[in-house]
């Protein structure tokens, strides 16, 4: 299948290393003196930012909001809250200083601010809604989502158990600020979800079937690698600058479109993951890594074991020689004693509170997006996957 | 040593694929009807791009003007012609349509179209003096310099017998139109050329002592890696399509930015070439490559031979557990069958119509880049460098 048929746009800025955030001036400025601050409390105490930051905002003369009530998995109540201050106050420009929740919560605002309708979910079903955006400046707390270098923003509508987002390319981010030392503090369960989230982001779009996308693949798998190499260490040593910088770098590429190669499919276990993270506050990665090794086993073939060798070989060093069903087993193994072993991430979804009630509903959700899956996968079949996962 | 310190800013709005020329009207009108298309003569009439650009312009009511005497090397007088074209009938934006050369010239003719000093050349020599540009939509006929993605462009002035060039974020291209189609006509000589110019573009970064940019060599790896299996391709079958696709999309990451990771030297064999480039008419990735091979085997060390066996094992797949001195030699003997046989590049600068005639002055102009190399050279050691490749 030819694949190479797409539109690359990542314009964010981004000013990466120690000592980034003293471009803070620099990136707000440009759209003017009047920002909604979006955080987590915590996050910007322990990481000392909420200092610098309003420090930058007192010296050079900004008027500034807060909004630091944003949920792990953000909820559009948050994203309503910040759109009425910043419609109320002129707000020039938003600054998210956080992880994938506060940036997502961020966009969300921005995409909805101007929007004039009375229905604030309306631009998430329909993205065409989204025609002007306040513009978004982020510093990053957390390698994992990507957030700070995409169009995407994913938000929990509590009123229907649904988790879906905002999408447009006037989302992107105009500048990011990524220093490793502020990922430093992040708790060692967000840091190994975070880990697991950049490589299944990669994962998604490498399992695909397309022929043509060597290059692009062969970016997918350095990203794996890498976290397969530096997410234990940033585990074991929160202050290592070369795991929390290799780490925080490969994020945003896992996701702003390089490893894609013009494949928009894909993307089987975000489809499976999102309802469980509709009707339960999960961690998001910690839900796409119990998952995946059990939907590995479930779509394992003769049709697909060319893919899953090429996984083995080239992410966790199996050996060529060895017979194909071999390398795919071990594959999944290793996959397995990354998330569950290294990482420490729990192994099931009962661990995280998940139990069987809505598995039907989930799967209703789920299965919507068949179409898209590397191997379409009907209703029964996402149960399945959800029963061998509790 | 910590490099990770960097801004990454790649804003190019990239249309790939089958087609994408569908988007020109789109990506030129934003800035105006009143263009100056600059491009290369043959290449516009055997890629048939001449006809289906002016048909869209006739079709859309733009005013054109046109710069077809654009050398492979291009002149700082090209650049002049076109700043005088543009400044006269108040062109709006420029399109390239071509490789490196045409881009490259597009780039000069934006940076000084609004300089107001006297000499043409200054902005190349100070690049603060580039404050206000010309915007660039590229439609790229070659997989090569990655000219359509960055900020440089690499200028002769023949009066004084330097290649130099014209750098500016500001420079970068709004939009670049890069369908792998257009590519199938390039010469067999320059699409190997261009091949080895993406690979070096790679190493010269990846050669460059930095010890915690795992996750951006293995970028710079599945780049060369694409260089080494689908170069030879190309050259045999010039309308595979897999081939030129993942030869177009590799060769702007092979110099945005991406593969660095925040080191800023390496760079060496650019360094070596530029002279020779500046008194002989030579094809850029023919020089690059020919001096390579015997660059490698001058720095080869026990200081240098880690990053010959990661390079080794990594891009040539050469078995990990031989001696490190025989890794390392297979890789230089890998690096010349690549160049040399696979796609047949001459050997020597003899071939190419190099003498030794001005060794002296091309060693002094590439010795002022010592204390950027990866091994600084000293005079004499570019001179021996040189007389190997003779």
């Amino acid at each position: 299948m030819r694949t190479y048929q797409f539109v690359h746009n990542t314009p964010t800025k981004v000013f990466f290393g120690d000592g980034a955030i003293e471009h803070l001036d620099e990136a707000l400025s440009q759209f003017g003196k009047k920002v909604l601050m979006v955080f987590d409390k915590n996050t910007a105490k322990f990481t000392g930012l909420y200092d610098v930051v309003t420090g930058v905002f007192k010296d050079k003369g900004y008027e500034w909001w807060e909004l630091d009530s944003v949920d792990p998995n953000p909820r559009l109540k948050s994203v309503v809250e910040g759109a009425e201050i910043c419609r109320k106050n002129g707000v020039e420009v938003i600054l998210a200083i956080g992880g994938g929740s506060v940036i997502d919560c961020s966009k969300g605002i921005a995409a909805i601010t101007f929007y004039e309708g009375d229905d604030p979910w309306a631009p998430a079903v329909d993205s065409n809604l989204i025609q002007k955006v306040l513009p978004l400046v982020c510093v990053c707390t957390m390698a994992s989502t990507g957030s700070e270098m995409d169009g995407g923003a994913i938000i929990t509508n509590t009123d229907i158990n649904v988790k879906a987002g905002y999408h447009s390319d006037l989302l992107i981010p105009k500048v990011s600020i990524m220093d490793p030392v502020y990922t430093y503090t992040a708790p060692k369960r967000q840091v190994a979800a975070g880990c697991a989230d950049i490589f299944i982001h990669t994962s998604e779009t490498y399992f695909d079937p397309a022929d043509d996308t060597y290059l692009v693949d062969g970016f997918g798998e350095a990203i794996m690698r890498t976290c397969v190499k530096y997410g234990p260490i940033a585990l074991k040593e929160p202050d290592n600058f070369e795991a929390r910088a290799n780490l925080l770098w490969a994020a945003p590429w896992a996701i702003n479109g390089l490893v894609r190669g013009g494949r928009m499919s894909g993307w089987t276990l975000h489809g499976l993951q999102h309802p469980i993270g509709a009707y339960y506050d999960i961690i998001h990665g910690q839900g796409l890594a119990i998952l995946m090794p059990h939907w590995m086993r479930y779509i394992l073939s003769d049709k697909t074991i060319d893919k899953f060798v090429e996984y083995g070989v080239n992410v966790f060093g199996i050996d060529p020689n060895l017979p194909k069903k071999e390398i795919a087993e071990k594959a999944i193994e290793a996959t397995e004693d990354f998330f569950f072993n290294k990482l420490e991430i729990p192994r099931t979804l009962s661990e995280i509170g998940v139990d069987d009630k809505h598995f039907e509903d989930m799967a209703n959700q789920a299965v919507q997006g068949k179409n898209g899956m590397y191997v379409p996968l009907e209703k029964e079949d996402i149960i399945a996957i959800y029963k061998a996962a509790l």
